[in-house]
């Protein structure tokens, strides 16, 4: 069974700006999709922000393996609604990967419960990332380290939590690092930041941005079925209680109630 | 300089419960801050969900240094623009501890990412608290374990992120365990969740409660100068690169812009 | 192609102690491999203390891609030298799980850095291991909790350093806790350490933990190649640097060298 | 009360090395200990590679709340009892600092259970350090990045363990990034790792980087009493369980055993 992957993209600079529309004619979510397509073992398919509820139906999330998320320009004109539904999806076990510029995305900002803010540079300067965390899946076929040659520059401080690891640490030509790998894990779905990937350079053309894109999609893949309500929190009443014991004191709940939220 | 505190409350059930408001005649924040402030270095104050802004103005947070957080029955009466503005001052540097029922608090929510559910159960069932961080200082001056001959269960799995620290775990008469201490951080703020203290019991007037309660304040405060702006997301020009760097390719924004969000 | 697989077993009480004899009569370790290898995807063999370097020649770990340790009386009879091959081949990528009494061995202390113990107590009483991360791969296929109606008591404080996330936590009758699926990495190996495993009591017939193991087995599994040597410091001369610079300053090193140990 | 400083140097290259001599004419030790001694909130001496015990008797550990280790090029020369009763006073709650070339230590190395290694380049480039944990104590003080013009490259995979947290990164001058501040916790005790200090370049006497050290001995220093054994595993019988249990199946173990080792 292949790894089902959506790959959504805010698809708003492919169309309204020339230079990118020729680097991605078909939109960055296409390319990255077709990367990632040439493994048998993922499937994958686009959603953009243009689509009926962005793309990403109830239907959509429960077919989807691994959410691929990259947005920009319009972080804003994402529905609230969407943004929950695709939090609930990764609490229940639905992978997912922000790309680049998602830094802001809501989704993110959402999952992270954090600024998540940063410096910033956009001059086409030189990126070296390095691997920080040796033979960690993500980075599993790429050399110590690999450069592109133009990238926009994203600076530290980041303001996101203490990462599970840090994969990957990124040098800039310019004198700054960035930490730009980075894994956590929110309810049962697995989280991946990874940072390159400006609209107007051909990084998602590159063939190590592709590696670590397609193991970041195997390594945040849960086999294990969805979570059906990721938000439960039964009550387990006395006379279910594992080990046998009496009601003591005062109770604000009644019997079969749901408790407070 | 002491430490300023404000201890946030509810307030809800002291008011409606009978035997709450017998336990907590001032409420259950008064009774915290009452603990709090016989230690000389904290000044600690109330705010409840009743007070204009519920008592969190934007100059209440600037004067306070550690949150304290406990809410139960109205989780959802509390604005999100308040919510946001405590997020805020967490992320410019603001300590903050929710206690109990916090964890389905919308500031707890939005600072985890995360669906912070768990099992529960109201039967005044022994709770025995274990330290597994020796030495922590919010363990300080605490014997290995301590027990609460009353308090309400919650039990795994806790819907949270991995912590930077488990401190406690709970062991209940009835059968589950519960990691009841969690240290994070958030942007530049120390985060503290600390499992007991349901309203029907007196577990807030508990000495071994009060000085974790204390040792968490003083865990959480920073001293450091609150940030101005932690959302901030500055441009770095090309002519204030700290390293000479010439400009290349393309540029999606203009000099001085602010970046999108 | 299966996950080769050697299960290290002290095999002490096994010959010396009728009952365990009984339980185990071909010793523990092949109790645990026998399990494992009813899965098609796992190749195990055994290892035993007695066996010519304990039967972990260096060509017996460059054949084994996880190695699983239990050991209990007779840590101090484990060879030194065994001891740094086995954390060179987990420092190289290897994947080690240690079980139970294995928490004194000499290459589990040896990768924690830390004094590893605990309290015990030997009654025979209920063990309940919480899964304290959903959706886990290594809790895969488990219910939410599950139950070892005899078993050696661990307690907290375990002198552990924090794990990269806690999988499970146990309940036991009298009254203590204890975090008993604990993850790590050490250079490009996985670390597991799972609690239960006394050996007067049948736990590695119980088809919960049989399958706990196995999942460790297939978490820790590392495809990549084994690093050649995980101790390496190589220098990077001037004139291979990655950008243009210009030597500066004093130099205690001569070309070449090979640096201080 | 002042915090009890012991600053280590292997005082070698200061007395063979004409260079380093005059940079650090009463060794490096003194130097770090003399910017301590500034303020008054803190009480540093000394000790050598040359003192019996390496000037680190048990007495002298008793009475250091904060240890700090410098060594290179006589790693192997630090006797093996020594190594271990520094790890037994960590793991008591003393605090470490280890700088620079420390990596290497055989403390340190025992007690990340990590091979330690790097990549390194000795050409007095410039490095640049960044804090990655905003308003983290060890970067009290301290401008979003500082700079040395002239230090030893060390660059990434660094071989330690994932963090407890991430509080400074390195760009250097020749293409390469290192995590240079990262915090542990053995046992009771806190573990900086800082990574500037080549003994050929004037580091500690950077005002920088001597507050850098002077937050970390802050960070490090644990007002609890020292564990008088760590590495205790204590017993808890039948009789003293916290919950009334009944001895079930077979023992191991006499009353009064002290357990296997």
């Amino acid at each position: 069974m292949a790894i089902r992957v959506t790959v959504w993209g805010e698809n708003v600079h492919e169309q309204k700006n020339k230079s990118v529309a020729e680097l991605y004619p078909k939109g960055m979510h296409t390319a990255i999709a077709d990367a990632l397509n040439r493994d048998t073992g993922v499937q994958a398919g686009t959603a953009v922000l243009q689509d009926t509820e962005h793309g990403l139906s109830a239907e959509r999330l429960a077919a989807t393996d691994v959410l691929i998320w990259w947005g920009h320009a319009a972080h804003g004109d994402v529905s609230d609604a969407v943004v929950e539904r695709v939090c609930d999806a990764v609490w229940g076990g639905m992978g997912i990967i922000f790309l680049h510029s998602a830094h802001f995305s809501k989704p993110f900002k959402r999952l992270m419960g954090a600024p998540c803010n940063l410096t910033w540079r956009e001059a086409g300067e030189r990126e070296r990332l390095w691997v920080t965390s040796r033979s960690h899946p993500i980075a599993a076929g790429l050399p110590d380290h690999f450069e592109l040659e133009n990238e926009e520059m994203y600076g530290e401080p980041f303001g996101v939590p203490e990462p599970l690891e840090t994969v990957f640490v990124s040098w800039f030509a310019g004198g700054e690092v960035f930490r730009s790998g980075l894994t956590y894990k929110r309810g049962a779905g697995s989280v991946f930041y990874f940072r390159p990937g400006h609209e107007t350079y051909p990084t998602y053309y590159d063939a190590n941005v592709q590696r670590v894109i397609l193991n970041g999609v195997k390594w945040a893949y849960n086999p294990a079925a969805r979570i059906a309500d990721p938000n439960e929190a039964p009550n387990v009443p006395v006379e279910h209680a594992l080990e046998p014991i009496v009601e003591r004191g005062l109770r604000l709940h009644h019997d079969g109630e749901e408790g407070f939220r």
